[in-house]
C-alpha cells in the first residue's frame, strides 16, 4: 500500500512532541520552534527525488517533477498561534507530503510494478510562512506575497510585544521585506491549488459528517463601535436622567444576532466590549466594543454591515448617546473554483459516502491563492467541539485518515484534470 | 453681619489654588497634599476659643466649648479623590468653620452686643479621616472607626498601587491603625451630627432648587457577575452553535434597569464589563460584570437583588451559560434622624423658599455617625450636571452661599434643640 494516513497521524504526534509544551503548540512563525519545525519537515523529505527552495517570501517549496510543467500546487502552514492546535496548518502539510510519498511510489520505486516514469504534472507542496500572523497581526503574510497582495509599507513596521520590528524579525530568518514581490514567480505554471484543513468550527461534527467541501472564504467587515454616554455617580443618578453607553451597546450585542440571523451561513459577533471608567460605582460613560460580520456572499454582507451601523445609531438616539465607528479591516468574499469544487466534493463522496459544501469562516492561504486566479478547492475534515487555536483542538484519528485518504483522492482527480 | 457665606466660597478657591491642579483636586487621604490641605485648615482657626486634637483614626476636632457638654457634631472631609473637585468634602469643613466664626462672634466679640458667654451647648467640628477611600479601597474610614464599625483585620493588610500597606501608610502620618477604637471616645455627649454636601446628582438641579434634605444613605448591595459560556472562533462558529456569555450579560445590563424602575428611588448600575479573551475573532467565552444596586428600603433592596439574580439565570439558560455571583460589598440603608430631618427641612425652606426631601445614593460620613445613634441629618446643595469626582464638579456660587447660610440655620435650630 502506498498512501500510508496512519503516517501522518504519527508524524503529527512527533511534531507535536518536537514543538509543543504543555501549553500546546508553540510553531509561532520567525521564532526557532518555527525553525526547528521546518528542519524536521525538511528532514522527512529524505529519499523524495524532490527539488526545495524557499522563496522571497520565506515560503518552503517542495517539487516534484512531472511530464508538464503544469502543476497542482498542495498547501499548508507549520506555524501556529501561541498555545496552538496540533492540527491546523501541520495536517495540510503533512497530508501533502504523503500525496508526494504515494505520487512517486507510483512512479514505480515499489518492487511489483514496472517503472511508470513521472507523474503526468508537476506537484508542488508548498510551507506557507507565517498563515496565522500571531506574533505581527498580519496573517496570511507568505500567501499574500505569493499572490502579490501583500502590503508591504504597512506591515514593514510591525512590531511584536517586545518591541521586534516585523522586517528585522524576518531578517533574522533570511527574508527580505523588499523582495517579497519575487514571490510572485512561483504563480509560473500553477494549474490547480488544494488545500486540507480541520474546519475549526462545529458543523460537520453536528451533521455527523467527517468531511466537507469549502465553497470559499466568507468576506469580513471589522470594525470597532465606541458609544459615547456620560459617566455618572451610580449611586446618585436617577435611572431616567442616564446616557448609558453600556446600555446602547448591550442593545446592539443582542441586534446583530437578529441580523445574523436572516442568512443562512452569516455571523455577527461582539468580541471585545470595554466600559470606561469601568468601575463598579460609575455609569458607564463610553463603551468600546468590537464587530466582526462575515458572508460568502457580498451583498449580504454589506447589508448585514448598514443594519448593524443603523441599529447603533437607533439605539444610541435611544440612549441619548452617540456612535462612532471605525474600520479595522475588511476583506471581500473568496468563492472558490466550480470545478475544482466538483472534484473535491466527488472525491469526500468516494471516500466518506456523503459530503457538505460549505463556506468557511475563517481566512485560509487557499483564499490567497484564488486571489491569484489559481483555480482552488480546500476539504475540511471535522473539528471536535468546533475547538481550534487551543491545546485542546482535536480530530479523531480515524477522521484525520480518512482526510488524509480523501484528500489523495482529490490531488488524483486534480491531476487528472490538468493532465 | 457675622456669617460670611462669601469667605467661604474664597477659601475653597484657596484651598483649590493651594492643593488642586490642572486636572482637579489631589488631597488624596494620606499624602503630602492632603497633610498640607490640613495644615492650612488649621491655620484658619486662629483667633478662635478652640480646642483642637486629632483622635486615634487621624480625625481632626475643633471644639468650640458651649455651656453644656452637650455637643453639636458638625463634619466634612478634607481628602479627595485623585483629580477630584474643589467642593466633595471642603464645603462641609468650610461651611462648618464659617459657623464657628459666627457662633464665637455672637459670644459678643463684635463691637454692638453685650457679651452673651459660651454657646448653650458644644460645637464640634471635626474633619474625618479619608472618607473617599482612594489610596485604599476603604470608604469613610475615621468615621467607621469613631462609630466603632471599622474593619481593621481586613483593613490594615490593604495596599495602594505602589504596594504601600495601609497600616504603613497611616502610621506615616501619626495615625496607629491598633488604637483605632479609641476613636470612638468622641462619641461622647454627642447629640446631634449635621453635614452639608454637594448632592453629586442631577436631581435638585433638574427640579430647579437649590437645597435639599436627606433622608438618609441608600443601602447597597454590590456584586461581582460572571457569565460563563464558550469561546469559539467567530468565522467557523454558526450563531445557532455559540455560547456567547456575552449575550446573556448584555440581557441582564438591560433588565437592571426594568428592575430599578419599579421603585421610585432606586437605582441599578452595571459599571464595569470585561470579556475574554476579549478579541475581534472570538465569541466571548466568559463575561465578567459589576452591578451595584441602592435604595433606601432594605426590602425594596433586597427583591431587586431577588429579581437581578433571578434575571442572570434566566439569561444564562437562554443562552446556555452558566452564571456565579460573588458579593463584593453591602451595606444596608440608614434612615436619618426625623426631627432631624424636620429642622434641617425648616432651615432649607426659610433660606431657599423651597425644600425637597430625598436619598442619597452615594455614601458619607454621615451614614456611619448615624450608626453610631447619634441623631443625624445631612443637607444637599445643588450640583452643576451631577457631575463629582472629577475636575469639573461645579456648583453656583450663589448656591453655595444659599447653602452655606441654610447650614447655619440647621445649626441654630439643632442648637436650640440640644440645649
Amino acid at each position: 500500500m502506498s498512501l500510508k494516513p496512519k503516517r501522518t497521524v504519527a508524524e503529527l504526534k512527533e511534531l507535536r512532541a518536537l514543538t509543543g509544551d504543555e501549553n500546546g503548540a508553540q510553531r509561532v512563525a520567525w521564532s526557532d520552534t518555527w525553525l526547528k519545525a521546518r528542519e524536521w519537515f525538511t528532514s522527512k523529505l529524505t529519499g523524495l527525488p524532490v527539488e526545495e527552495h524557499y522563496d522571497a517570501a520565506g515560503n518552503h517549496w517542495v517539487t516534484l517533477p512531472g511530464e508538464s510543467e503544469k502543476a497542482l500546487l498542495i498547501g499548508g502552514h507549520l506555524d501556529s498561534v501561541p498555545n496552538g492546535g496540533w492540527l491546523d496548518g501541520a495536517l495540510n502539510v503533512l497530508a501533502g507530503l504523503e500525496i508526494l510519498r504515494r505520487v512517486n511510489y507510483e512512479r514505480g520505486h515499489d518492487r511489483g510494478h514496472e517503472f511508470r516514469g513521472r507523474p503526468p504534472v508537476t506537484i508542488r507542496l508548498v510551507d506557507w510562512a507565517d498563515e496565522e500572523g500571531a506574533r505581527f497581526g498580519r496573517s496570511l503574510l507568505g500567501s499574500s506575497a505569493f499572490a502579490g497582495t501583500a502590503t508591504i509599507a504597512a506591515d514593514r513596521v510591525r512590531t511584536d510585544r517586545e518591541g521586534t520590528r516585523m522586517e528585522d524579525a524576518l531578517r533574522r530568518c533570511g527574508v527580505e521585506i523588499d523582495r517579497f514581490h519575487e514571490a510572485t514567480a512561483e504563480q509560473a505554471n500553477a494549474g490547480a491549488y488544494i488545500e486540507l484543513h480541520i474546519e475549526q468550527g462545529p458543523v460537520l461534527e453536528r451533521m455527523g459528517l467527517p468531511l466537507g467541501v469549502v465553497l470559499g472564504t466568507k468576506g469580513v467587515e471589522r470594525h470597532a463601535i465606541t458609544f459615547h454616554g456620560q459617566e455618572a455617580h451610580s449611586g446618585s443618578t436617577p435611572m431616567n436622567a442616564r446616557r448609558d453607553a453600556l446600555a446602547a451597546c448591550a442593545k446592539l450585542a443582542l441586534e446583530i444576532r437578529a441580523i445574523a440571523g436572516k442568512h443562512p451561513d452569516a455571523v455577527c459577533t461582539m468580541g471585545s466590549v470595554k466600559t470606561f471608567p469601568g468601575i463598579v460605582t460609575a455609569v458607564v460613560g463610553r463603551c468600546e466594543a468590537t464587530l466582526d460580520q462575515r458572508d460568502l456572499d457580498a451583498g449580504t454582507l454589506a447589508m448585514m454591515l448598514r443594519e448593524a451601523r443603523k441599529a447603533s445609531e437607533r439605539f444610541a438616539a435611544e440612549e441619548r448617546c452617540t456612535v462612532d465607528w471605525s474600520r479595522i479591516w475588511q476583506i471581500e468574499p473568496i468563492a472558490f473554483d466550480a470545478r475544482m469544487i466538483e472534484l473535491c466534493d466527488e472525491a469526500v463522496r468516494e471516500t466518506a459516502g456523503r459530503s457538505h459544501r460549505m463556506p468557511s469562516g475563517p481566512l485560509h492561504d487557499a483564499a490567497e491563492v484564488s486571489r491569484a486566479g489559481i483555480p482552488t478547492v480546500m476539504m475540511f475534515v471535522q473539528s471536535l467541539g468546533g475547538i481550534s487555536h487551543n491545546k485542546v483542538e482535536d480530530t479523531r484519528e480515524e477522521h484525520l485518515e480518512l482526510a488524509v485518504r480523501a484528500f489523495d483522492g482529490l490531488a488524483s482527480k486534480a491531476i487528472a484534470h490538468l493532465s
